[in-house]
């Protein structure tokens, strides 16, 4: 039974910082899900004895090593060359591998550079893994009690290699893992509120972190029985929460108000001056957003506020472009463009540059409009360019879920909470 | 003198797969920009024993270890006990530390939690690091002939605590390094164009990587009287990669089209269907975008693409949306209703849904419009949605970098291709 891995990623481009490693990430995700605890990852250079040495180190403690990057056709790929090494044995070409290659070549009518040949190789006791999406052969070993895994770097042939290895070695016996989303309130804030759940000495302790502002409880349990608990645990984290919870595992905010919109039958359009799209690229990252989401303006400038969202030039020029009646006038107008039931819009500073004593970096005034009438609210955002956009966006769509939900709570970074 | 580092990120959250780890590779693209080099990193769980054991190993072949993460106020918190373990010392109370809590807490009119003055421990013999951004300071401590650092996990907290450490400890010696980028040909192609080049017997070899089909190539020196040598090689790279670079190192797609377009003194308008704000983001991430980004349209249901891009409804009737007619009518929409001088449109399926045998998922009409025509393409991107729409934006900047340059070459993934 595999319950311990050890994840080892290979590159020198990783760490020179040229790359960032995001199999370390996904691979425990997947691990995680069926119930096998990652006890460490590593990430080495293109070192043939840094590598064969973290595989022998890595069978000691794990049942399971899984190995990313490595596998090319260029003279720095020397996982193979690592894993005989660990193996103590040899290479040799595997027949398979090698005509799959030949043919992947043939195919495409392209002549097989003649290093490209060193990818059908293998250590002798060895199996290779078939790439669907690549030509590089994944490899399968056992080295003293541990099944090793060696898989291509590209995402796109990792994963589907990673899930076939997964589905035969992995039972469906798994630990049941609920994770709880929120987004607004603050790190320490919400801690407080469960503050009982997460001592140490609970048998289920919960924990909190926090990722691009985003706030996350995790709930494991230890065996299958513990579904109930942590279905229990999990309700009390959303009742603490309430109403910044938006929902659990890898739903995301843009899916939950998407799911609120579905379901109401509503439609929203956004109007963007700072966030740059930021919020339309997010509503449509959602497979069958274009059932709620008819579009958007970037209002970039302030000649298309007035032009495209019939926002009054006196305006934009009495208070700026980062005002009350500004944001609301941009709100509004895309409602009524779009003809859509909402309308969300959002003018700020990002920064670095436009900040002012009155109106420093970070002050962003977000608005939702509807039939109703418009919320509108400045928020003062913590933080450089990129996480000032991202928290502004992010702000937008808390605030128009609410909206949607007839709540009209603060929310963190606001100016003038009313609480 | 440092030359060797090794990191290690701790956090339970990481390798449950909760949050990605990215503080590897900024810790890395850190050292290496000042001639450190990293042996290993590492990434555990929030486990004394096992961060205590991974500090003591590292300090064996490296001359600083960077740990990141767990000195937050909550009980899975430990790296400050792991240290101690480590060092074979105990924790004691830093008074500095101590004292810039109480007052971080009374400056919000906020009473400490009782937990979180184990913020201000320390090990007998090491010191704190100042945190400008936040309550937990950092630790500084002599373990064997190594430095350990340990900073905290949030990146804005992280990352002047980082370089204030490394400003004090690492002089200006580095290792020169360059780095290409390029975006439009495959990994294979442009390997081949460089092959001489790559070889590992090279005195500097050159090693590229692909992320997020961005192409890089990085060429480092050994000392710093290489600056020459690796400049002579990194015009190579970009003669045999032309007209695909864009530019080196930092430089973004975004930023290089943005310098061109201020080069010039024009400017451009989007009109993005399936990639839905994506392009506008991509344009507005850079400071003083507004010097030539007016502004764009999200026009995600054809509607939008009638009423506000002036797109002939009877073209969408009888050519659907992704076609050539109606991609090149956003474009030129949307230059006109800006008022600017270029237009870049884009219209396609990114998927799960909406493909068909004509135009499968992936299927991508791109086009830019200026005062002299339309450059209309179709492209047929591989992957799942999030990968369409990514490849679909960075390939719309890049046409839109070479129309600008007054080269029409062809791109990857580009159908019927002229070559």
């Amino acid at each position: 039974m595999i319950r311990h891995a050890v994840t080892l990623s290979v590159g020198d481009e990783l760490l020179a910082g040229e790359t960032l490693d995001t199999h370390g990430r996904t691979i425990a995700a997947s691990l995680s899900a069926r119930g096998c605890r990652v006890l460490q990852h590593r990430v080495l250079g293109d070192d043939v004895s840094d590598i064969a040495a973290a595989i022998v180190a890595a069978t000691v403690g794990a049942d399971l090593v899984v190995i990313t990057g490595g596998l090319g056709p260029t003279l720095d790929d020397v996982s193979r060359e690592a894993l005989a090494e660990a193996m103590n044995e040899s290479l040799v070409e595997d027949p398979a591998s090698r005509m799959h290659l030949d043919q992947w070549y043939a195919g495409r009518g392209r002549v097989m550079p003649v290093g490209n040949v060193r990818q059908a190789l293998r250590p002798t006791s060895a199996t290779c893994i078939e790439n669907p999406n690549g030509t590089a052969p994944g490899l399968r070993a056992r080295v003293g009690a541990a099944l090793v895994v060696v898989l291509p770097g590209p995402p796109r042939e990792m994963r589907p290699m990673l899930e076939g290895v997964l589905n035969d070695e992995l039972s469906g016996e798994s630990r049941p893992t609920i994770v709880v989303r929120a987004f607004g309130i603050g790190e320490s804030d919400a801690a407080e509120r469960i503050e009982p759940l997460m001592r140490r000495d609970a048998r289920l302790p919960v924990a909190t972190t926090v990722s691009q502002s985003l706030l996350s409880a995790r709930i494991r349990g230890n065996v299958p029985d513990d579904r109930d608990s942590i279905e229990t645990l999990a309700v009390q984290v959303e009742t603490a929460w309430h109403p910044f919870v938006f929902g659990r595992d890898d739903v995301t905010l843009s899916m939950a108000l998407g799911a609120e919109l579905k379901k109401a039958g509503h439609t929203i359009a956004t109007a963007e001056s700072c966030t740059g799209g930021l919020v339309a690229a997010m509503l449509t990252e959602v497979p069958g957003s274009s059932g709620w989401y008819p579009g958007g303006w970037v209002t970039y400038e302030n000649t298309r506020k007035v032009e495209d969202l019939g926002v009054d030039a006196e305006l934009i020029e009495q208070d700026g472009a980062v005002s009350r009646s500004v944001v609301s006038a941009m709100a509004d107008g895309a409602r009524r463009r779009a003809g859509s039931d909402y309308g969300v819009s959002i003018s700020g500073v990002a920064g670095p540059d436009g900040g002012s004593a009155d109106k420093p970096v970070g002050t962003v005034w977000i608005a939702v409009a509807d039939e109703a009438g418009i919320d509108a609210r400045c928020f003062c955002f913590s933080g450089d360019r990129p996480v000032v956009r991202d928290r502004a966006a992010n702000t937008a769509l808390q605030l128009t879920r609410l909206r949607l939900r007839g709540d009209d709570s603060d929310l963190l970074w606001q100016r003038d909470a009313r609480s």
